[in-house]
């Protein structure tokens, strides 16, 4: 009996050939490959035999959520991709305790609205939210727009359910708060892009929905004043900042070329422009007063007020509206049109200590501009959490490499990631080989041969 | 050459004999061992020439923070002491990026105290404080008072230095929010009890330090109630709540028995207690207005009377004065002192999901009843994270074992956990062996077999 046959006993959702193909392309067109088979089963039960016969077979397999992945962490040529996408049921959300428990097929945006039905939020959140997959985020430790507030992925999960390369089952389903019973094998699956076990289940924090939100757009005379904006906004609202975006010079140029009809509040002619966002659940900064103003937005008028006296802040436009706080959010999501609009590209997703980000911006331009005079950037950054989308535009595609590597060289001199929030997969492979402490590779390397000694899971991804 | 004399020739700190003995008891007494050495290197430089030495030769090595641990963790008859006390520097604090980096033998009130020059807090704190290290707290992930705001010390670590068994330096020491590249090590050596590697120095996270403080004692109809009252004042509050302590009939009349100097406000009498307390940094909740009251506690005193209204308290004390707050913090604090004061005992260090501790306190009452009709209970929770010290005193030494393993049944069936927050040393080994999932030992085993093949590290502890 043939591989194929034996995995379809098991369950008889396979697709191969042409129904496979879809599968085998990633989210932004990148890699294109022809899986070998795509198994979708129903349960835990179906995901353990298929890994026992694997790990048997000596198969190579690679889990898959809702691909929508940046890295290339579900290529597979010639592979078995193994797919969550069927054990999507939300099987319990506890109010009480504020936890969703949940299998790993359960898109994100479901899980958004199933938690709003209980006045909760799971907070996580992104772009592809209608497509992503629960167990995709937690393999890849999903960062987003919120992160600054509620933390990434990995501050979410209290538990979970995993099936290991030779199809034992890892029950590590905790909903509890502390436990220091041993290692902390949770957080060791989390992030390890589908190399150490395939995530099946998990339990998942909530977080009550804010009521208010006040939005503004705010110039500063720089970086180092926008953290200490960022500091005395967190002090005096008691931590309630949920977004605290940087916009410099170079993306208002871009955004009114390619975008000219969302118009900035404080105009394109600014050299540091905070876009940010405060959200409240407490009652009395949200219930409007007779003019229709929210608390809220009158106590972070006035906290810019003061902080304008300190010099902390040149300018500042609050949203008034609902279609004002829109077209914000919308001059700070219009970052993944306006800066893919020029070939040839290098982007970057890096992280720097958040007080380093100027320092970083500076030292960039210095050592790039000697390589290309004419490269262009277009940079924008979660600030609060030191993520720099740092793209580049260099005069020739032969110039790719070497600007990137020079951002490399900086980042590794001033103790950055390479890789904030997009995880390793493929296409930052060459980053890890080249950056990654070789202490912390060698260790990683231990780690992987404990939990998957004969290599079936996700080969060639994660680990150079 | 003697071992010895190779290792003073690494660090000419090193006690032996009597000078070593203090450092082979534990806190709680329970543990009194002998070791043949205590070394106390000055470097991380030092830290590895001796794990190289000790690895070469197969010298087991117990690693030492500040010795406040209640699980017999650094018990070391006949063993080499790596006690890391003379690291003790703070490297660096920066306000702005709210960090610190320091050194692992920094003991954690120095930090408090060095924070609090910058009007910030390190919020990690417990009653060993002015004893306990930060390699330590890190070591065993520890909790304490605040973690329901501020989360464990995982929660609060960046990053890390450690020197691994063969003496090779492991450089985690990030200071990034966020970074995806590769395994999640960091977390892997948080928690493991100096069995995977010696941390060394630490990158820590400072939050800004509350201005004002509303705290009360409140009566409740039942636990239930108790977690919407929790939940209810989190998001009334914005999340600013730091302690929420359950003590119940049993406690209060243990109370009256052994400290009849401290009065609960609310009397002895009353089934459900909680103590609970709400801190701000909002300047608008915090400045008292010109009858002396501060915002905070008339938002307390407030939100309470809603609550009320709803059936969710019965009655409640606010502190109004400085005294009061502190009678308040006494009443909770006099746990250490007066669950002990009855032998036999069998002290639990339990981790319930948050919304079962009503239910495994009902479960408890049942099942042991029946096997020891007269025995009784000091319970104290902090509720908001599920963890319960259940301290039961048997009639009997006889019925300590069987009272105990009683309770592991029924923290078993509740998916609870039988070690919250102290850790597994070696007094928690026989839980570790009949309780913990047996595909999580297998792969803890794994991992500690990577990272310390010769076993030289802590041997004998966490891992049964």
């Amino acid at each position: 009996m043939t591989l194929i046959a034996r995995l379809k006993e098991i369950t008889p959702h396979v697709l191969t050939g042409a129904d496979a193909l879809p599968y085998g392309r990633d989210w932004v067109g990148k890699y294109q490959t022809a899986p070998l088979a795509v198994l979708r089963p129903g349960t835990t039960g179906e995901v353990s035999a298929i890994l026992a016969l694997c790990s048997e077979t000596g198969t190579a397999v690679v889990p898959m959520g809702g691909n929508t992945g940046l890295t290339g962490a579900t290529a597979a040529e010639g592979l078995v991709i193994l797919s969550l996408e069927r054990m999507n049921t939300i099987r319990e959300i506890r109010p009480d305790a504020r936890i969703a428990i949940v299998e790993a097929g359960v898109i994100l945006q479901d899980l958004h609205e199933a938690a709003a039905q209980h006045d909760l939020s799971y907070p996580m959140t992104f772009g592809a939210k209608g497509s992503a997959r629960i167990g995709g985020t937690l393999a890849t430790n999903a960062g987003g727009s919120n992160v600054l507030r509620y933390g990434n992925t990995r501050d979410l999960c209290l538990g979970l359910e995993v099936v290991l390369a030779d199809g034992r089952v890892l029950d590590l389903m905790s909903e509890l708060h502390k436990d220091n019973s041993g290692y902390d094998l949770r957080d060791l699956i989390i992030g390890s892009e589908g190399t150490l076990g395939v995530i099946t289940a998990a339990v998942l924090k909530l977080v009550p929905t804010p009521s208010a939100y006040a939005t503004a757009m705010v110039t500063v005379p720089g970086l180092s004043g926008a953290l200490r904006l960022l500091n005395a906004l967190q002090t005096r609202t008691g931590g309630m900042v949920e977004a605290f975006e940087y916009m410099p010079r170079d993306y208002m140029a871009r955004l009114k070329q390619f975008r000219s009809d969302l118009i900035p509040p404080l105009g394109h002619d600014q050299d540091h422009t905070i876009f940010l966002e405060v959200a409240s659940t407490v009652p009395r900064d949200c219930a409007a007063d007779e003019s229709g103003q929210v608390p809220l937005v009158s106590h972070l008028e006035e906290t810019l007020g003061e902080l304008f006296e300190e010099g902390l802040v040149l300018d500042a436009a609050l949203a008034q509206s609902e279609a004002q706080r829109a077209l914000m959010w919308q001059i700070r999501e219009a970052a993944a049109e306006i800066s893919v609009a020029t070939k040839p590209i290098v982007i970057n997703d890096l992280c720097l200590p958040i007080d380093q980000v100027e320092a970083f911006l500076a030292r960039a331009e210095a050592k790039l501009r000697p390589l290309d005079p004419g490269f262009g950037t277009c940079v924008v950054s979660h600030l609060g959490d030191g993520n720099v989308h740092y793209t580049i535009y260099p005069s020739t595609e032969a110039l790719c490499d070497p600007l990137m590597q020079a951002v490399e060289d900086i980042v590794e001199e001033m103790r950055g990631s390479f890789s904030a929030e997009h995880g390793i997969g493929l296409s930052k492979l060459p980053s890890m080989r080249r950056r990654k402490d070789e202490v912390a590779l060698t260790m990683m390397r231990g780690v992987k041969a404990a939990f998957d000694p004969k290599r079936i899971l996700n080969p060639g991804k994660t680990l150079p």
